[in-house]
């Protein structure tokens, strides 16, 4: 079934950020691998939402019948990056029933007497699931290093620890996606506007957010040792370009179609007697 | 918003069951309260979705300004009465982020130690969110009568725990909708011979359903005893008739909708200094 508007370079390819990654030298505004513009974006993500809403299905079924398989998206992002609108617009897009989303907050009082783990490992997806994970383990390196909120020896730490948990989810079934929306600093400033602008956008609005905008540069820097030291093969790390967040949400749901291909998903066969199931309920 | 398709008379008054309710009295081919037939019932669901997907905005919006309110929608039926159907398309429609759905599938061994309440009391929608249950604490009173799987008195118990529980949530600001979708026999056996024919449907069968189907009107009396003994007006029930998908899916969409609007939610006002933020952030 080929797709009107395609990407020539899938973001499997195009977008992976490997640990020789150069943040910097990604274009926030470009458009990788895709030759349309807003208009042919929205054709794609339409058609791709009911491609992704079949494959969901797929892997839903077959979890029925026993298997373990899973799939994990992570989302890390700077604030207005547009994290949300794609879990409306993409995760979106597939029944409820197969997906788990999970916001990560700051740690409460009774996650922080855990290990940084212990919260994540209570949100992932069951067998079947597309887990979703807006922010996650990743701030534990990320506002935390930038902020000092643990000694530099214990984020240092972190990442290998990272590494072995993510192995583990991997090895137990579940694969794994990480997305980094990037944006740059003056889309961020006109999107921030836009939410003081309107009334019905105050509530997305967090006095905070500006504070981490100061610290611009030093998330850039904790963000490019992040993926240098957790971009794995089997948990690789994608620095999708978001100040177009048409793009955003095409090339991330790419990624998923991409991935959930590849696991080479089928209808699950029958464990029943079809015949004498149907002889059954003819009488019935 | 005037909606070209609409109800003459809403589900929220023309579908509530009382405790005087006679489920047999109820066909499931009708569609009340709307003229049109399934192409403008289409057209009804996607309007709806737009309304739908907006309220819910606003209750998760009102939730980050400290609002506790949230939406409780228990779906229950007989297999293949469409709990499925409602809740990819018209639950679907909302941001995944202001849903937690839950499938209760029969106890496990550990649910199995506590009382009936314990493992859906961990299945509650936080502040601003839209729960729905697929099933719910009321298979405690169906199935569970029907198999003769508690005895009598343990089961007449438990209306009235249910009442009490479900007042209880009422009063900590969770509004209750009880669905029942109500379908034929005659309609399941096609809907079963659906899934028997369509390889891609097989995963859907469930050997059991068949039992389950043999005692039918046990059910029935099962699910009037139930409406009759929980139908309280902080926590009504509906009676949903469901032979023809399209019209179950506006009802209970309306439902939602009229729910949704009688809570009155508006954008909440900032709780920032906006003039201040702005000069703020055109300076950053």
């Amino acid at each position: 079934m080929p797709s009107a508007p395609a990407f020539k370079t899938s973001p499997t390819q195009g977008l992976l950020a490997g640990p020789d990654v150069d943040l910097a030298s990604i274009r926030p505004r470009s458009t990788p691998g895709f030759s349309g513009g807003k208009k042919k974006g929205k054709a794609k993500l339409a058609e791709g939402n009911a491609q992704l809403s079949d494959l969901q299905e797929k892997l839903f079924a077959e979890s029925r019948f026993g298997s373990e398989i899973s799939l994990l998206v992570v989302l890390q992002a700077m604030d207005t990056a547009g994290k949300g609108g794609i879990v409306r617009h993409v995760v979106g897009a597939v029944d409820p029933q197969g997906v788990k989303h999970y916001a990560f907050k700051a740690p409460t009082r009774a996650e922080k007497r855990h290990d940084f783990l212990w919260r994540v490992r209570k949100q992932l997806p069951g067998p079947g699931i597309i887990g979703v994970f807006d922010r996650s383990h990743y701030e534990d390196v990320l506002i935390q290093r930038v902020r000092g909120m643990a000694e530099p020896a214990t984020i240092e730490e972190r990442y290998g620890i990272i590494r072995d948990f993510e192995a583990g989810l991997t090895e137990s079934g579940t694969r794994i996606i990480k997305v980094m929306l990037h944006i740059s600093p003056e889309e961020q400033k006109e999107r921030l506007t836009e939410r003081l602008k309107r009334k019905d956008k105050h509530w997305k609005y967090n006095t905070g957010d500006l504070d981490e905008r100061q610290l611009w540069d030093e998330y850039q820097v904790a963000y490019q040792i992040a993926i240098e030291r957790t971009a794995t093969p089997d948990a690789p790390w994608y620095v999708v370009p978001a100040d177009r967040k048409w793009y955003a949400r095409i090339a991330v749901q790419q990624l998923i179609i991409d991935a959930l291909q590849d696991m080479q998903l089928s209808w699950p066969r029958a464990d029943f007697d079809v015949a004498a199931e149907k002889a059954r309920l003819a009488n019935s």
